[in-house]
């Protein structure tokens, strides 16, 4: 069995990184993918390829439609996607991936730190697991995996 | 045509009356529904009537529950999922809602003030209408169903 | 809104009729439905109609696809589907039937006792709220509906 | 043409192995995929890796979510489901897994004795084929690949 | 309960009425539909209304494209399709429609008489019920719709 | 049984009227919807209800989101899509349309001029029926409804 | 482009291997598949399997169902169903296929001879082609995949 | 990540080898698909293979559908549909493809001239990116697998 997990959400921490170290060290068979994490680019991506726009409003719209083609092929083709909401930004667009996930049927698994878990509680009810690190997050998959627990 | 409308978000404000005004006074073919819109009955629900949790995080988990079956039957009925963001909380349910419907397929129209634009870029990309007022959003749907514009 | 309720499981005690009667007290706007609940009939129906079988295995599936028929077109036209498991028989069926609404997506209410938790844990796993008697359901139901907790 | 099938149910005799071997000697293009068949890590997977609980139910429901993750990839990506019921345990998570199956319209093979046949009607009239034997089981593998029937 | 039923199959003997006496005298809420079953005006439609063709492969393909409107939507509203297969003629227009049925879901009620058993061996075999009299069919509405078994 | 029927295409012929026209002649059980067809609200009603935009091509946006709510609504709606290409215009939009439909499995009748035809093969080739007429539409939907020819 | 091309109906002429041959001569990158054609072995696979049976019906079923496990895989898999209708037996299974194949949208070729024109003409309809000869649907596979037609 | 790409629309051009020269050169893991573009085969291709027609309605039929086969795999396997719109012909089939794409939720990429912009309004309000040139393309679907910005 492989897994196919996609990482949405907060970009400023290095999260990605530590699960992808994680399921690396633990020799699994997961294939990662996740959303642009380059701040500047993922903002001024529409703009760069297709021409500048006066009202930000539009500048905004270009890149987040080009941005919605990898997040759309990236969660429709996993089999989970996490959720990371971090401290800082309104974080809507992570939200609006756990939804669109969550009617796709997608198991989700939402990571955030417990002073978060009243305003995610509906997100949380849509998941399959609420994990605080990246840590666990590598620890579920390797028992989604293999059926192993932490030592 | 009949549209049917499920209004998300913002519980704080008078924003579902206003538009069920605007949608009466219009003469429109319109069916609302929307969340439960009691913020103490909406987080205690579960406790409620299941029995209490030690737990927050299960007594919000059972109160979550219960409600996606009010909000998964509105959005999965509704033809258009009109999703209001306000100025307080996380309100990471709202765009939880809003993923879900734009993932089913539903006409989105979302709704908040300007300074949200850019933090909600990637949910405005995904809707048919971004309004700023609840009376825009009585022209809207008056729009589409009768074909007239504001006088 | 109405709403739609297949009522799944035991057919042994009258918990049909607490929730009937429920519904009714409060007013709801729910429309009831479930499988042929009279265990001869439903046992023979097949070969009472199409034809007696020398064999109990083909006698026990001529009934079941015929039974099938009512079955599927409860679950898949409810809004919500209550499961209930009593105290007597292997009750495969109703776990089956909670399957089936699980994977098309239905809300789920599981009825039963304390003592059977640990064994339909799976199944609660996969519902919207886990009641221990009808008139839980009922207070569920009316809050879905109208908002209201129990007094 | 390659089979995926995914054995579901019964997880304390040997009969996964028994098909996996009698798979293997046949030849036969077949990818096998289960459950996590270890009793003690199934019912403590979700407190082992995301915290203990102090009631035994939010305990389980850690644990059935984590699980689902893997039963509902298993089931999604196969085209035959295997369903074992076994002589002990409410086993009703294996009639869930059937039921899941069914609703997603993938074929069914129920594996059991005949003394389960009639609490299992209903079940197994939503199958393909009902089988007593793991052997039976690899002879309809067999046959769906390679058209060859038993010596 | 309502049933929608889709009577497809053979135009040429009167069981159509038959069934419809049958669901009236029994009081059933059923609605039945099925094709136009005028054979010469089936045949020509097509070109009595969108003009005449010189090859009669065509002549048939524009009927059989306009019969298509009626026999989809029939078949793709009902709850359940019975597909009759009388003793004249090739008939392959009721089997593709029993296997339009089954991939859709629907439940499936076959009526033959005994010599045309092995023949639809495949056919019945995706079908709820096998049937050899339309009184027989009107029986098997009923038991559905009220659990009422013949007297 | 009622048809459900969308108009869709050219907004400068009296077409839509004429098979008005024609259906309530006939007494058919027919509900017709299609786009506004107020040409200058059409193009404009994005910037009159939300507010202006110096770049034409995001007024057009603005407009054409706006109206695919209604479009989309109607087709999902419809049992038949009927798709009119006139003799101005690019009329791109009634071909995305007519694919549009198609692809959600919709019966379509398309209606042009005998001079379109080449340039419509791959629209023809995906529909129920070509007529020339919106009198040979209405016959259609009277033989469907029906199985009247005309005399 | 790979295409998965499956074969179903007749079983009594060589016409499957002729396409095999066709295919392997031009070189086309075609995965052929099709139901097991040993008729013996596909009749009896039910009851030399799973045990005997008295009554041929259920003989019949037990086979039907079996077969049915590789005739749903082969269709739901590929992208192209050629069914062929040969001068002999009933053939509704074919039928059966071509109307199962139709429904999942899969792109028909039917296969069969002029006189069997008129019978088939609601088959046909549903198709992208209809050949005479097993040449000609190796013809069609290669201009769909390479563009080339015959010299 | 790999990204499939069916490339619609104008067949006259050279942009669909631009942008093959563009992902090649950039080393995109990008796997490309189109129609069969050259014109009298894709004219012709029907008759060709299966018998001449007199009438030029039925010999553009038969192609349409026969092309069919590929574009509608090529649509339906693509992550991504690119369609072009160039300065020629009624192009009603590109945008019948654009259609057919969106209503499968694809990612759609629109290419044309800024005057061809009011007309396509709607086309372009169901795509992700609206470009000008072949490159332009490249550097969206190098932004998409990437991050990478033009520098």
């Amino acid at each position: 069995m492989q897994l196919k997990v996609y990482l949405s959400g907060e970009i400023h921490t290095d999260w990605r990184e530590e699960i992808a170290h994680g399921v690396r060290d633990a020799g699994l068979d997961v294939s990662l993918s996740g959303p642009v994490t380059d701040h500047a680019a993922s903002d001024d991506c529409g703009v760069a390829i297709l021409g500048a726009e006066d009202n930000k409003f539009w500048h905004d719209r270009k890149g987040a439609l080009l941005n919605s083609i990898r997040t759309r092929k990236g969660i429709e083709d996993a089999d989970v996607v996490v959720v990371r909401f971090g401290d800082e930004y309104k974080q809507w667009n992570a939200a609006f991936d756990a939804g669109y996930a969550a009617a796709l049927g997608k198991s989700l698994i939402i990571l955030h730190g417990p002073h978060h878990a009243h305003a995610l509680k509906e997100v949380d009810a849509a998941a399959q697991a609420v994990a605080e690190t990246p840590a666990q997050v590598v620890d579920l998959l390797r028992y989604v995996l293999t059926g192993a627990l932490p030592a």
